[in-house]
């Protein structure tokens, strides 16, 4: 049975970050290693006055990745990092997970570089050079990144326009990472803004642009669990060298399980919540059905829907 | 969907605590609200050096609750508590969990007095007086608690050394308790050393003596998964006033999971391994196989081996 590290954050309430990537991985067959950078009574999207819990503190998330190494580095055939409070934590994190794939160079380390989103940076501005640091390391430290455009734009360094500069963006990128998706693009770059648009680049092939149906919604949690599985598919192809599995229907199936659970997750909401940030009441009704969809995550005899749209 | 609060400790590698009690209750189709007490790298039984990670900080603990408490005080059918590592911690989640069942009376907490094994104390002593409060509590705040042998004589506040003994204990505790579940009797009181004992006792009822065989070896988290199934049976009875379902079965049902999971968790080791405490490997290869077990958490069309053993 496989097994990975995921380093980000707990939330006692509702489904973000380790909450939101444990269960759908224990579902698929992994032994999920959580370590907590917070821990907080729920996501800070609630709108409440203050924000109940407490950050691990850099001394306590060295100790504890330490811990690991010490005793498990030949344990993990994966490595997930997720949201990260700031630049020690980043720093911290990227040290450790650094020497894990320097103990055993097959493990595969999926990065989400979680700092903002359309335009809006949360976290503070110093994390950037620590996620520029490992995504651009030499070392090819990372194996697959998970940015939304705006934090691609980061990592690249550029604002990015067009279908070509996206292009540009992906090949200088590819010289350090082999697996980029970018889980929504500015649409404004494609026809129709009834959709989202996700771009899923392999090294050395032709990237491929999803579409898929936009709910109109505040959904969160839902980078965290496209994460987590993206990471199952990829390592069932990087692990198994006879495998037929392709990786842009693999792309294509975790848009399906996503697609399922917003739509099982709306199915419990009343009509009219559209669950606005700072609404802790529509907040609490928008929060990720993650175990009510525990049938999903395996959708090999499920329909699929062809979200493929066009090359890049 | 019902939903429950647990709070207990955390380990980021193995299953104990949360890590234990979370999936299979999950899988139960339970919304699992995880309060971390601790975040360790790997239970304590490794025989490290040092400990790896922190105690959650009795303000921290507080900070939790109270959001939680605010946000979420209607939101619970259940609540659990497991291993807290100090008195303040202990007090702490006693004084939020009255606030709950305050809240909403119809809530069920199992409690597991989390104190020590075989003549052993494993937290200090001050935590004593803390659950012996929350136990003999006149208020009735405690549902269901799950004590070892020794613990249930620390609530007493006597040795037992035999039957009749116990079930004056039992009476006694009934008086501020509905449901108690010793699970390991001494078994000098009963005939065989084969076997471990487990006494089930419901107020009003006579306790019913569950005989499951020995599996030497030293497991962890067995107690915190016994805890998590025992919870979802009893709520299933005591939701639905029309059920058919015997509390004396539930138990039946419970032990046969947890016998299955230490199979499974057997057939993986090594014929020889028989896990010293203190042996980082042997505790390593003896982690409960919770993840493994997953289709086994309801049992509803397994064979079931009958443990009834006698009445006390």
């Amino acid at each position: 049975m496989p097994r990975l590290l995921a380093t980000q954050s707990h939330v006692v309430h509702g489904y973000v970050g380790n909450k939101a990537a444990t269960f759908p991985l224990q579902c698929l067959g992994w032994d999920v290693d959580c370590c907590n950078s917070v821990q907080f009574s729920n996501h800070t999207g609630y709108g409440l006055d203050k924000v109940f819990g407490t950050i691990t503190r850099e001394t306590d998330l060295k100790e504890l990745l330490s811990g690991l190494f010490d005793n498990f580095s030949q344990d993990y055939q994966a490595l997930l990092s997720g949201y990260l409070p700031n630049k020690n934590s980043v720093r911290c994190m990227g040290t450790y997970y650094a020497k894990f794939k320097e103990a055993n160079p097959e493990i595969i380390w999926l990065m989400d570089p979680v700092m903002g989103d359309e335009g809006q940076l949360y976290v503070s501005e110093d994390v950037i050079p620590e996620y520029r640091k490992l995504a651009l390391s030499p070392k090819q430290l990372v194996d697959i990144i998970t940015p939304n455009q705006f934090e691609l734009e980061i990592l690249y360094g550029e604002k990015i326009k067009t279908k070509e500069h996206l292009k540009k963006a992906l090949e200088k990128l590819h010289r350090t990472i082999p697996v980029i998706i970018v889980t929504s693009c500015d649409c404004k770059m494609f026809d129709d803004q009834e959709f989202i648009y996700c771009v899923a680049s392999m090294e050395g092939k032709t990237p491929i642009v999803y579409r898929v149906p936009f709910i109109d919604s505040y959904f969160t949690g839902v980078g965290d669990l496209f994460s987590a599985l993206l990471l199952d598919r990829v390592y069932k192809i990087l692990s198994n060298p006879t495998t037929t599995l392709e990786f842009e229907d693999q792309v294509n199936n975790v848009l399906n399980v996503i697609q399922k659970v917003l739509k099982i997750t709306r199915s419990y909401t009343s009509e009219k919540t559209k669950a606005k940030m700072g609404s802790a009441s529509e907040m609490k009704e928008m929060e990720l059905r993650i175990v009510e969809s525990r049938d999903l995550y395996e959708t090999i005899n499920v329909h699929q829907t062809d979200y493929i749209y066009a090359r890049l």
